[in-house]
């Protein structure tokens, strides 16, 4: 990242997971679970070309993950991201913006800067992610301000279009670009693009059930995260949705004046299985990633790096963290 | 822009003062001054081309100029932006955070979308700025930190190099991508890109001159407006570098523990004045445009848009506002 100033380079690393505040290389574990860049590889090798050929596009979708984390922990007042302080909560939230927007321009460099002829085609599968990752964490946004529960609360088929964008179009955009800049047919880029969403799409579901019945000493967060920060996660819309009395009696302990303490959110769990909202979701996660499983046999793929997709597709919907 | 989100895209409007906080149109005539919107088109007449080529680029560069300012407001806690309250005042850090985002990802979704076979071209050009301009404010904020006066001083030419990146390389991208756009080949594109980036230095040194002794009816800024945000300007730089007893006396003033009052501010325009500080940025104003004039004599440009942009550098140099 040479035309990086070296100050947001420092936050940028941090923000990484690839050096402490002092700017010290940390080797941690901290960094995220490899599932993009995997993709992008594997999008490559998938439509016969070298994985090598995928390198510019795993570090764009790196980065613009990271600057999503970045600015999206600064919205969502997120102080802990990866067992570390956020960005903002070490630097600040002016520093942190900037950070932000750095990783941003380096991802769309990298593309940009990518020799041979699928530089724009890349660059417009990027950017086309880049406006769904906007337009995501905007509807997340809004949901804030939605009621739980009764008229105007937000549905599982909404949470569901945000998800889409949040989360699903960067999984999709992984694969693509690695097909893209392997210099596949359009019609296999958009069967792979599909594929990887529906793929992002699961691995929302997965990671909204961790986040409320995960094993804290697996997946780093606190118990029961998700419900002491109030997010309006698909297993508790799910639950919402089924209607009657117990969904009131529900919807009636999700807005309490502080936040939930342990006893009260282990109450809430409780409630949201009950109600099938666990239940639903990992309904959820396995029909998407059926889906993405149907995508991947529509689309002419090389053998072993198809079998690999699939293994990484089960990966997903199996992890514990 | 279709794909935006509602709320961003109000948000978007905003900013670019199109609208009020109600969505309502707002035609009190808040935009800028439409400087780099002129710069593209004239780059495209100017090599040859018609001027509604270089619209994607002038699109973006206007879009990628209110992100900046956009999120620049929020790391320099500046409430007003063009006599409105800035869009983090408006609607919130985070929701700011987002409406920035978005018209980053609009500004590179235009170009990467633009027909025929100069947008790769124009897509590597707008990265370069955009990590100039990222750069840029790392340097601008890190000044803030360091002392007026003394060891570890920002002196007049590095106060230069954070202009060039911070207001030079856009006004130097917008001519640049309307070159590109047009068709003109690399040499005209590099020339005209300096010619730019000078313009926007001799454009931020007057700036900085109207920053202090402008007249607040005419520039709708408040008097002495960069004085009282003790910002670290070119005319204060070169005032303090002459050194001396006058330079140190200068040097005691601007560190209040509150911000300066209105005499204490006159009192500090007046010693800038009788230090040099006010001739020394004109002179530099008026260097940094003949050096861009030079350049323009030096590109091969159709007759009638070369006087074109050099009326519109004359208006740089003495606009008032």
């Amino acid at each position: 990242m040479s035309s990086l100033h070296p100050w947001t380079g420092e936050m940028a690393a941090y923000a990484l997971g690839w050096s402490d505040t002092s700017g010290t290389p940390d080797s941690g574990g901290s960094e995220g679970k490899g599932v993009r860049q995997a993709l992008a590889v594997l999008g490559a090798e998938a439509v016969g070309a070298d994985g090598a050929d995928a390198v510019p596009g795993a570090v764009a979708v790196e980065f613009v993950h990271t600057f999503s984390l970045l600015h999206d922990d600064i919205m969502d007042g997120d102080a802990l991201r990866r067992q570390r302080p956020a960005v903002w909560k070490a630097y600040g939230t002016g520093p942190a913006v900037l950070a932000g927007d750095a990783l941003l321009a380096q991802a769309m460099t990298t593309l940009a800067e990518t020799p041979g002829r699928h530089a724009a085609a890349a660059v417009r599968c990027f950017c086309r992610t880049l406006n769904a990752l906007v337009s995501g964490q905007a509807q997340d946004l809004r949901f804030e301000h939605r009621p739980w529960y009764g008229p105007g609360a937000v549905g599982p088929e909404q949470y569901r279009s945000m998800a889409e964008h949040k989360t699903g179009a960067l999984l999709g955009c992984a694969v693509a670009l690695g097909a893209v800049l392997g210099g596949a047919p359009d019609r296999t880029v958009t069967t792979l693009e599909r594929a990887g969403r529906h793929l992002g799409l699961a691995f929302q579901a997965v990671d909204d059930i961790l986040g409320i019945w995960g094993d804290p000493a697996v997946t780093g967060k606190p118990v029961h995260a998700d419900l002491r920060r109030g997010k309006k996660t698909y297993p508790m819309l799910a639950a919402l949705a089924g209607g009657g009395r117990a969904a009131h009696e529900l919807a009636a302990l999700l807005d309490p004046p502080q936040p939930l303490d342990h006893e009260a959110a282990a109450h809430v769990a409780a409630l949201v299985e009950e109600l099938g909202g666990r239940t639903a979701t990992r309904d959820e996660a396995r029909r998407h990633l059926d889906t993405a499983r149907r995508a991947l046999r529509d689309a002419s793929l090389t053998r072993t790096a198809a079998q690999q997709l699939d293994g990484l597709f089960t990966y997903v919907l199996d992890r514990t963290r």
